[in-house]
This record gives C-alpha cells, sequence and structure tokens, in this order.
C-alpha cells in the first residue's frame, strides 16, 4: 500500500490560514497534535465540529452564540435600557473581561467607511435603530474604536438615534500606561479632559 | 431555551493548547473560524478528525504518516544505503524542502539527555542499530542539533555503528548570514573549517 501525507498536508494548509499562524506555525501546531491525538486533537475535531454546526449570530445583538439568543441577552439578571455598541465581537468580549458593564450589548459587524464602501446597511444600525425604538433604551453607550471610522459611525448612530442619550468611553491614559509611550492624540485628549484631583 | 457559549468557550481553551497560540490569538483564531464556518471550520474538523483517525509513526523511520509505512520510505526512487538521522519530524521536514537529500531518514524522537534522564532506549536508537544491521546502509548522515545533548547522541551513534561510514552537516556561516548577528561559536567552527577559495 503507497503511503501518503496528503492530508497532513492538506491540515497544515488549513491550520496556516488561521490568523496568527503561518506555514512554520502551522506545522509545529500539527506536529504538536499529532504528538497528542488522543488529548488534544480528537477533543478539538469534536469541537470545531460541534461549534461549525451550531454557531450563529445572536438574532438580538449580532453576538455570537450556539442558539438564536445569545446568553447575554437571555440572561435575566442583566440591566435592560443600557446598550453597549460594539464593532465586533472580540470588543464586546474585551468588555466583558472587564466585568463592570451589566447591560445588554449590540456588535454592528464593523464600522462605516466610504473607502471599503460600508454603508449604515452593511452593519447591524438599521437593527439598532429598531432595537432602540423597540425596547425601552435609556441610553446607548459606544464603544467604538477611536479611529477616523469609528468616530463617523459614532457621530452617524448619535444623529439618526436623537431621542436617547448616547454616550461615549472616555479617551485619555490607559491605566498603568507611561507618558513616555503614549501617542500625541492621546496625550491631547487626557490633557483636554483633565479632572481636578 | 437558555443559550449557552460554553461549547465556544470550550473551543477556544483547546485552541490556546497549540504551540504558538495563546488565549488570546486563540480567541481570535475561533472567532475567524466562525466568521468563515463553511469554508474554513468544517473542513479543519473533518481533516483534523481524518488525521486523528490515521496519522502514526512509520514503523521504519518514526516520521509521521497515515499509514504504517511512510511515503520516504515506501519511494522506490529514493536512494537506499544513505540514512540521515534527525532529531525529530520537524527537522525531516526541513530536510525534504531543502531538497538536496535523496536518502532515507531516520527520525529519533528527541536527543540524549542526561538532565531529563532521556536514554538510548527512549529514543529510537536500537531500531537505527537494527535497521543499518540489515539494510544495506553505507553513510550514515547526522543531522543533529549543534547542542552539547545533540553532539552527545551524535558521538553515541558514531560509537555503536563502527563498521558504517557516519558523517555529520558541516557548521559554518548559514548561506546569507551576516557575520555581525552570528554567535562567537559559529564563527570560530566556521574559522576552524575554513576552505581555499
Amino acid at each position: 500500500m503507497p503511503a501518503d501525507t496528503t492530508d497532513i498536508d492538506e491540515l497544515i494548509a488549513l491550520m496556516a490560514r488561521l490568523p496568527g499562524l503561518g506555514p512554520r506555525s502551522a506545522r509545529r501546531a500539527v506536529l504538536h497534535l499529532i504528538k497528542k491525538r488522543g488529548q488534544l486533537m480528537s477533543p478539538l475535531a469534536d469541537s470545531l465540529a460541534r461549534v461549525a454546526a451550531t454557531a450563529r449570530e445572536c438574532l438580538t445583538c449580532g453576538n455570537v452564540s450556539t442558539a438564536d439568543t445569545c446568553d447575554i441577552c437571555a440572561a435575566e439578571k442583566r440591566r435592560t435600557g443600557q446598550i453597549c455598541v460594539v464593532e465586533d465581537v472580540a470588543d464586546l468580549w474585551a468588555m466583558e473581561r472587564a466585568q463592570v458593564f451589566r447591560g445588554r450589548y449590540h456588535v454592528l459587524g464593523g464600522v462605516l467607511s466610504a473607502l471599503d464602501a460600508v454603508g449604515p446597511e452593511e452593519l447591524r444600525i438599521p437593527q439598532l435603530i429598531r432595537r432602540v425604538a423597540e425596547e425601552e433604551v435609556s441610553e446607548l453607550i459606544l464603544a467604538l474604536p477611536a479611529t477616523v471610522d469609528g468616530q463617523t459611525t459614532a457621530h452617524y448612530i448619535a444623529d439618526h438615534l436623537a431621542g436617547v442619550t448616547v454616550t461615549t468611553l472616555a479617551q485619555g491614559v490607559p491605566v498603568g500606561g507611561e507618558l513616555d509611550y503614549l501617542d500625541d492624540g492621546t496625550i491631547s485628549a487626557a490633557l483636554a479632559a483633565r479632572k481636578s484631583v
């Protein structure tokens, strides 16, 4: 029987398409997986198949979930009326890790961009406007990136939701951040928003 | 139905156990996979399951394979009589990418180490000695790491295979390497092995 390693080559090629892995690290990862077939490779294959079969977007907020309503939207303990608007799910996870926000989220799936032809219809902005009209929303917290596109998106949302309090995350020096390593824009924003001690 | 994301969390935890990925890059990879469920996630799950079910060590040389004899040992075109001894499969793959060696391989699965209590029996050294006795081996090329343990292993093999020509890879300046970036050991090895132009 002629032996072939094409299955292994194919696996390396697929792994190399993951963000953060290149051909070299994909090869290393595959060798590691083959060494740990029982403890790691089979569970990973099962887990991937399970998530691939069940993962979807939460119909309310756009978070990834294994059900039509994500656990944040389904949690009765979480405050309604406060919606934190984020660019993507990674930002939602970052907010959750900080464990300071107990309201709901809305994932836009991107930010407006004239250059990339991303308009409000390409994002979950119409759903957000509908949601604000349907739910009793008292505050919309915009946690969007501090880039030109992010701020354009923030202004667009604020303009189209006149009746609601719209706030945005404060800009300033990161906790533990050293001035020497900060860019000019952050320093000038922190200076402009200075507070009395 | 209460939604749960534990499947996704479990997948992230498994991905974070791959070499080269930490918790942050595992999250990024999983989000990327969920976005590309059809094109990447399902094929990756299938590929992992297939390799997990079929991958094994080649009984002759220790290379990873999907059959009992790897494609290098099975290839009739490859020269017999010349065996290149490497520490692990990644080194074998590196040799193969260079496309200059057309003989067979022998993967030790590590190097001798007094510190980690790795003796000849823990490696595929007995198999190598048996192989040299059974096959008509004219040359053993040791492509082992230039570390103390690697060189100890090389000496051990050379001592136990007296009848065969044992060679080792040349040490010197890497092709394209700049002297300024090389360590002292490499420079002194390259100087000692200097050749007339």
